[in-house]
């Protein structure tokens, strides 16, 4: 094939297409030769549903957006790559010229070409052609499958640059998907004096404590006809005694979507305190807004990447500070892609990362 | 009598009650003739209810918080104060000593003595005790019911620097009452672009035309059964298209408390924007937390008063920035107090600060 | 002529030469009819010596970078213009890939096309192109002139976002020239509780009194033989003194360059103050970098423009909250430009800012 | 004795007296048994030349503010420490009523008691009286000469706070003195992605590299008739080159006060970045300030301890995130200080932190 492509044709719909090998039309673009790919909730989202939000599959569209590559051919005004370069790719290229763009948030750009957001195509496939200075040479000690996890990585940045996260703080993550435990890496990384990762499943608060968290809970589930906002705040009021952050959290970051998740937050906030949320579920959700109030707490969505988040993810697992490589836990070749697939959407306990080689 | 004094002495009893003159014990404090006092939504909460969320009355309290009055007598290290000196009284003196005073956020003092909340009591007093650095001397050409006026002033202060209000911006204040008016207020003196104001009562919006706003919005009421989302959010978009203001506001400042104006308040912010909920009414609300989360919105509580929002409040009302004794719209004797608290409590369009003078 | 424009051929050296009208060739640019051009102090600078740090002269250059115009052509990517439209033209156009273009901070832009320096030409001529991004549409009622002026009002506006100034500061302004006297007229819009103004020249302390600055100040000069710095803590006393505010300056704006001036505004700034340095005189001061450390002063520099200023300067102009064609003393004619840079090189007191119209 | 005290009686001036113990008066205070101090640079000052700054002896003064100790007595409104509590001593107390303590920014307190600032008596004495809330209990694994290092950590701690340090930055700190190195392991700690350590004295460096730094420069002296900017500037160049970063430092941190340092640090600086003042050599330096503005730098004073300082340098010695036992190169008995003052008056390069032991 000239450019074997993982197509979503329609909705629960995938099939491997050849597609003709894109050519270099901007001169500031670079065409990838796709390395490796990590499959994102988003990209079963998409395959199983259709949609997310108001992003809607209008037409066949290739999937993939975690991914890196190497570099085969440079428009005429790349400088800092020429073909051979093993880089990341950062798959969101904004528009430049909105005043978001222009203001340093370029993460609100409605004009961003997102990978495998609707009509965008993705990254799984043999080539990419990405806007150059979204391309970011790796260090020889990194391998392309760690170039790949940048992606997580940055996200988790990201959450943690909204957050403001700073040492010495008292970290509540609620999430040990591999969004969750990231930040709880990173968290640490930046010297946060506690954190405490928060889950329904021991094992993946297993891979937590492998990343160095304080302490892991398991919050207890409400009764039937319990009123949701006391128990929330009961776990709360259980869990800061039990880990002696009798005050509350300096920061919490909320990467699970799941509901209680969202309430316990709040009430385990300090006073002053910022709340992050990251994770998506429910669109709506029952939220204690006079608890927002009376504790002055900040609360801030996080999405996708804050600039500078893709050199920080690089910074950070090429000094060695996170290992990547122990979050990935399966993987396939371009051809078994479907079945790389059904695998995230089973969402077994063990699978955390699963990752697919590229054509060579 | 020699300290007259309104006291609740419980659940929808008041009385006027003599009490001893109150005697300086600390070196810092001051003693004020107390000279005019608003009445709060929060007073005549206690009035009824009893109780504020976690602030239970447990005994006799005098009521009252926005207070002007005049110095009788200086403890011994106060040097900025002397009897005579005119002053407004910011009603909330914290410990100094916790991690939050420390830090700048005495606004989060656990253990602030704040006159009108359990076990504390209030202004609503022939005299009041209060830390001289919490009373502040008020220009010549301001008097005395202005200087009562500068708690709701403050209140607004910081409720906009809490936004981080600046020039320039779209700002959506949300509620005409008291505050939300002087939040508009304030947001024009800052030099803000475009301020609308949202009410569901015509006349309050009158009140805030006065104050400069640029539009005002009387928002549809969702019909039974429409899904209240889809509701707010078909409001915002009509309103940010009805101003001009597709793209969203820069700042929501729900002064409202009512849970549809949250709603709305979040579908009509910019992305990135900043939102202040200021307003207390339901405890918990039904919350668009993944808008929240896709458009990176800011989401604040703020309570009370930040370092610098009396000195602030001052200024404005005594460079005739902010006409407050427009919002003085009933004026009682103190032996009439009652009677005042009764007129609050009718919640008539036509009411919108009551205003007690003090006992000579 | 098809494109008279008026260049630097060496230093020292100009003439209103013919050039071939420019050809729109990015898709995002436009062609504007240039309708008038203020003349700022660094035209002077290059046409009199040929460099301004490290920008210097190396072949002929167009002069002229605060300009507004009609737009005539537009690119094929540009939806929000069309020919006829009234534009004010921001004249520096960023890279938009750089670290700084991404995270906001475009004026350190070392890859930025900025109008009149070398090597790219300015915009007096009858003819420029321009990013269509950066050419901004005046509402109905501003003119032209107004439209120049927009330049050095968001100088101002860039100075005053540096500086984070805020309602109820206490404002030093040190120069009374367009971009000092700019800055006190935007202290006051935003609401600045005292404006003091600084200037050696009496006449120019007048334009600053008709923008309602609180108080003016000639600062006395040094005796020969006295120490500088002596001298400089002593004025910003007697001072401070003079106008009630002993515990000095919230905010010192320093927009003359001159060393006493910067030595002035550090010994009169309070403690963690703001000072920042937009003056631009000699390379090198001596400066009082311990009482920057003991008192834990902020000293920011400011150049140019940050995002958003083009806008609030518009926005204040437009609005009429500044009147800037108080500050308009000379108008001149295209084919007289060389008699209009003559009356600025003169230094005059009478002279403020000089307007070159634009060639039919 | 009963509260031996090292006095300096006058310039140049010290002895061992007796003093009586002090008796707690303020209800919120607590005495404390000193177990630790360290002697810092202003303590040789003030014997050597009798003042720093403004501050000049007036009279007999203790010396000595760097001390850990135990608790002896408490107030009684003291209900976070008991007796026989090992604590860290911050050594400054401010009035808790101005406006910079209410604002949070309580170093710049103008009434603060200062230990061995005139005319506030130091803790290099049997006992000391300090508010309870300036008294921090430290962890079982902390002994008491690293409680006391915990003072030179703090100041590190602000430094770094003052420049808003972060992960993946590029760091340059000039000066490898105590101070100097504890910002580079406070660097290293926060995440940075490569610190940059400077010194002229080879022996300085070789501690720097123990606490990780990346590289260590000696910066080479100026000719004779050479141009001190230029060769600050020269220097700045090669430096940045020699290791990778020629687009500068994200962060400078001057802690040597040395003026060649000054300006080198302000040419290292990258555009937009933040550079901190916190060594103090000669008041008034030859500053480039023409580079602060037109590279849009931010140029910060840092003195004493931000709130949270304490805390945070607890955490990091307490969690072994930094070794201090390492820097103490000396230590003497109580009756042997004045010798201990001679050691570090004479400024040997083996000699980094002097520490002397409390009385029994």
């Amino acid at each position: 094939m000239e450019n074997a492509s993982f197509v979503l044709r329609a909705v629960k719909d995938v099939a491997i297409e050849d597609r003709p090998k894109p050519e270099l039309k901007d001169d500031y673009d670079v065409l990838v030769h796709v390395a490796q790919t990590g499959i994102c909730g988003s990209d079963v989202h998409y395959w199983q549903r259709g949609r997310i939000g108001d992003y809607k599959l209008t037409g066949p569209m290739v999937l993939g957006h975690e991914s890196s590559g190497i570099v085969v051919e440079t428009g005429s005004k790349v400088s800092h790559l020429k073909a051979g370069d093993r880089v990341a790719l950062e798959p969101g290229v904004p528009c430049r010229r909105c005043e978001f763009c222009r203001k340093g948030s370029y993460h609100l750009c409605s004009d961003m070409i997102f990978a495998a957001t609707p009509p965008w195509d993705g990254t799984l496939a043999k080539y990419y052609i990405n806007a150059a200075d979204f391309c970011y040479k790796i260090p020889d000690s990194m391998d392309m499958e760690e170039a790949a996890m940048v992606e997580p990585v940055s996200v988790a940045c990201a959450i943690a640059k909204t957050a403001d996260l700073r040492a010495h703080q008292t970290v509540l993550v609620l999430g040990a998907g591999p969004i969750g435990v990231l930040c709880q890496a990173v968290a640490k990384v930046y010297a946060a004096k506690t954190v405490v990762a928060v889950d329904v499943v021991e094992r993946r608060l297993e891979v937590s404590k492998s990343y160095g968290v304080d302490y892991t809970y398991i919050p207890p589930r409400a009764a039937p006809g319990d009123d949701p906002m006391e128990h929330a705040e009961m776990v709360a009021t259980k869990m800061k005694s039990q880990f002696g952050i009798e005050e509350g959290f300096d920061v919490v970051l909320e990467c699970s979507g799941a509901e209680p998740c969202v309430q316990l937050g709040i009430y385990a906030a300090k006073p002053g305190a910022t709340f992050v949320q990251a994770g998506m579920g429910k669109e709506n959700v029952l939220f204690p807004v006079t608890a927002v109030c009376t504790k002055g707490i900040i609360v801030k969505g996080s999405i996708r990447y804050l600039p500078g988040c893709y050199p920080a993810a690089i910074d950070l697992i090429g000094r060695g500070q996170i290992d990547v490589k122990r979050l990935i836990t399966n993987r396939y070749k371009f051809e078994e892609a479907e079945e790389a697939f059904e695998l995230v959407k089973a969402g077994r306990e063990d699978v955390f990362k699963v990752i697919i080689a590229g054509v060579e």
